[in-house]
């Protein structure tokens, strides 16, 4: 009964059927019928104009996204926790060639105003100094908590006033918007790019980034290949983007993803480390707990020596899920 | 009538279900079991010990190997008409921080020893010279032509004495293997890393990193990561690759796109502007010619004025190439 | 009466006559006689075999150094307060090509085994995380504090037993050598690198990079022409470099800065922010006291809202010293 | 009687008197009065607004000039023989983190709009080519060279018209303006950034960037510091620049070298290599002739296996000169 992380879970039949239908000539890399789709479906989806663009993993779309946003001599402002900063094996420094994360702090690893200006504000404006450029956002944040519409609101009106780029990776924007209950493109009001992530929601190999601004998308489709990352079968990854969008599965399958961690929350009343509002739960266990839980056939992480971590994936098995739930509140 | 490119080709069907098999819940990024049978894999290919990594493009395959050969002030000799070189977007420069590509010559995209020591001996060894450090050579190269084991023997012997690392582009290997008829060993003799191209030929998003030098692949798996290629879901990327060693399909089905290039090519005598070894056929066409054959309903690429290049894959429809055949002849 | 900068201070009188004197033809860059002798020249200072390059900047030997020691996908540890993370502009960034730097604590900007233990430890060994692969101190350090030599034997043992190099920004060196009483040799023992600065010293325009591992100069005298720092008179800097040797005006230059703080310090008990030990005093002074002082003609920088930082030069005129010693004692 | 390099030559007196005028306390950095005076001092020179920034070498001035033209994922157009490419150790790599230098032919070392063309129309307009964003010249060329005023239009119109940048590399440009006899400003007509070059003509350690299109300097002011080229005491550099300027010392300094390589090259009709239009001449010589030009004490690099490259210094030696000339007439 794994509960390791959604990045393990299984590609959704949607996905399949749709990497099946794709496999039939077309113009190599991104001239195929099905990538020149995209634009599209995202302007449709969010409201207003988009340029898309797939890659492969939510480590490329982020660092490619803050390319063109963040010279080589210039910074980013992000969370002491961003993935960006600590789980990307430095690829912001490779991407951004030698641009600077600067680390702010924030409950539940979300930012404010008031932390970002705590990281700015400091800096001197001279050239000795690295110069702030843009900030990111993780939507839901790394520890599974959501940003509201209004909080974002504030950030991009910082983000405006200081003449900064706003990122947002959102790995897990589907968990984040179905907690919202809003619609998509409110989710993203003054944000100048998206990482749209599938592959932790039922994708196999495809990332979205979703450009606003859409003039950093040409700046961004030199770099994509430049990356590497412009495959030379790219309507596979296009495919999947579609078939995640279509019927609104994405949020279906954020929706199911949440409603299992929420299930895991409602047993563990006392131990959460942080609010569950997307499809990671964070717990106090002991040492003794987790290795009660694990002898009973779950599988997480620890989260320090006293915590576990435990995500839920689009597909949980609800029988896993209430078993989960009733070891936790057994213990 | 499709002879654009071998990247528009189907994907193999035992590579379809290598990739349903894989879709089972497993240890995310490499750690899964698919992903550590690869090494194993290679090895017994090769018959000399080798790791192996996993990428979606030639071009992070290329970038990445020759990343932990050539440190940033130095440099990669390769052909002036090299992919590194001319269609890769400017990655070297990215993946190597800057190095340098010194361009040699040779006919249809080979080097030679000569052509690498014409390139190599003017430099003056002191600080205002970019210093080289590796060669990288395309087998096949970009004009279809294959390198005979004793040529890339002539290389390597080279590359030792001047104390430079030899990296192969190989994404048409499995077509100048199939040409050669040697073992995969064989040619690979003297080679530091290799880049395995699979999505040519069958495969639809993975390619692998074969290091016969398995000390560069320690560092390759840091730089993989932080360039954004460490897909989560790599079991997939591994399946493919497994899937087309399995039985030998990579080889049968290199064999089967020489053999469809091989029947266009006998009915151009006199037209071949390169010799034809693999699945390229360069000819002499005019402006006239190539558009009485798109009239007939092939597609190709011009090549200059007054050619055409012709790409045959591993799954050519043999209507398709003896109808091409003959409208060749009957030009 | 000006304590703002060491940086702003004169040109010793025998630097000057050293660049007259080397103002004869000879060969261009670091070919001359002059700059032939700067290894040897080290040598006997240090007691054991040295390489020395020559270069304008104290940032420029800080990252050249490290450029050698620390891949592009790894890190450096340095102090929260670090010249290298605060002031460079992103230069490390830069040299490095993305490398990280790591931030670690401790009092009045010095690292101990456990502050860097801190940062070092938790870093998962895998290719998610940046790897550290060098530490770098600062001698004395941005608070004037110097290391003793059993410190730094302390934090190079760790470096040895985590396979870290170990990099001084020694852009004070010589007032840590006056403090310490000890020879060079001694306050470098475990060190692989040194930026032994000048210009702080009564130098022009001169730093020196000192590698005690010679294989690494190997690496910086490329990296150093590609930074464009190799200068086509280097005579003048060679030789503003081994006037300051000769003589020990280094050192006598440095404890006439050290004197001149201490006797600044000594008329401030009970204002110091960090031990005077080299040529800075961080005092906390009001607004009003600050204002006191310069409306008697003092000049120096606030440091945050209730403090002021004074720096001492090599010909700190001594009336002024004593004068704003007085000041001090009157507020 | 030293003909090698116009590096070696002695610094002028008008610059030995600035230094020692500038050996007073003053802000760091570039915020003393002698820096702040370049800018207008430029404008005055050129007749139009200019910003002006100092560093210490020819690769730096070139380097920081094009990184503000070019993204990393770009070109830059210059001669296959040009500085930047050939003698600069890998710089462009490095300040252009990656971008690629586009290599065009053209009779000594000079381009032109056509065989500019030559290299830029076959760029496919695509991802998988670099595409090019600036022009570098040399004026004078590595060979001598002048580009008249009219040609340097035509480049300069081809550039706008396809939106590339115009950087001239005038590490020369006082021997250059010296032999058009136009004012500077005419010679740079059209050009975005000029490395204006003074080492070689009298200075000891300044080169001045000096941008027509200012909004470029904004951005190198950021460059310059993280590249470590902001040096702590920037008046002994500023103070060079202007020493300079003042009473044309650079321009009667180009003219004298001029003259002197003249009366070199009209003792030698019929041995030229190319034009001699500038402070180097580069002459046919056998290795028995060199030979016996050495052996009368004259010192020279060989150019190739028949040829010598002379080059002559602002301070040239009459006698050595005559005497020179004199040899070469009676080989």
């Amino acid at each position: 009964m794994q509960f390791l992380s959604d990045n393990a879970a299984a590609v959704h039949p949607a996905v399949w059927r749709a990497l099946h239908a794709a496999d039939a000539p077309d113009s190599p890399y991104d001239g195929d019928a099905i990538s020149r789709e995209l634009d599209a479906a995202f302007t449709a989806l969010f409201g207003r104009e988009c340029a898309a663009l797939w890659v492969a993993t939510g480590t490329a779309a982020n660092c490619l996204a803050l390319s063109a946003m963040v010279p080589p001599h210039g910074g980013v402002v992000c969370h002491r926790e961003a993935h960006i900063e600590v789980d990307e094996g430095g690829a912001p420094g490779f991407y951004l060639h030698g641009a600077k994360l600067m680390l702010a702090e924030g409950a539940s690893a979300k930012l404010t105003p008031g932390s970002i200006a705590a990281v700015v504000d400091p800096i001197r404006d001279d050239v000795h100094q690295v110069q702030p450029h843009a900030i990111s956002i993780t939507q839901a944040s790394e520890y599974g908590c959501v940003y509201q519409v209004s909080e974002i609101a504030e950030i991009a009106a910082y983000a405006q006033r200081r003449g900064l780029g706003l990122h947002m990776d959102g790995a897990r924007f589907a968990n984040a918007v179905a907690f919202l209950g809003c619609t998509p493109g409110e989710a993203c009001n003054g944000v100048d790019a998206l990482s749209f992530g599938f592959v932790k929601n039922g994708g196999m190999s495809a990332e979205a980034i979703v450009f606003f601004d859409t003039a950093l998308a040409d700046v961004v489709r030199y770099r994509r290949k430049r990356a590497g990352h412009l495959q030379s079968k790219g309507r596979f990854l296009a495919a999947q983007i579609l078939a995640m969008l279509e019927n609104d599965v994405w949020l279906h399958n954020g929706r199911a993803a949440n409603a299992a961690a929420a299930e895991i929350a409602g047993a563990a009343a006392g131990r959460l480390l942080h609010p569950v509002q997307a499809n990671e739960v964070f717990l106090k266990l002991t040492a003794g707990e987790r290795a009660a839980l694990r002898a009973h056939g779950f599988s997480f992480y620890d989260w320090g020596s006293q915590g576990a971590r435990l995500v839920t994936s689009w597909n949980a098995n609800p029988d896993h899920v209430a078993a989960l739930a009733s070891g936790i509140a057994a213990l």
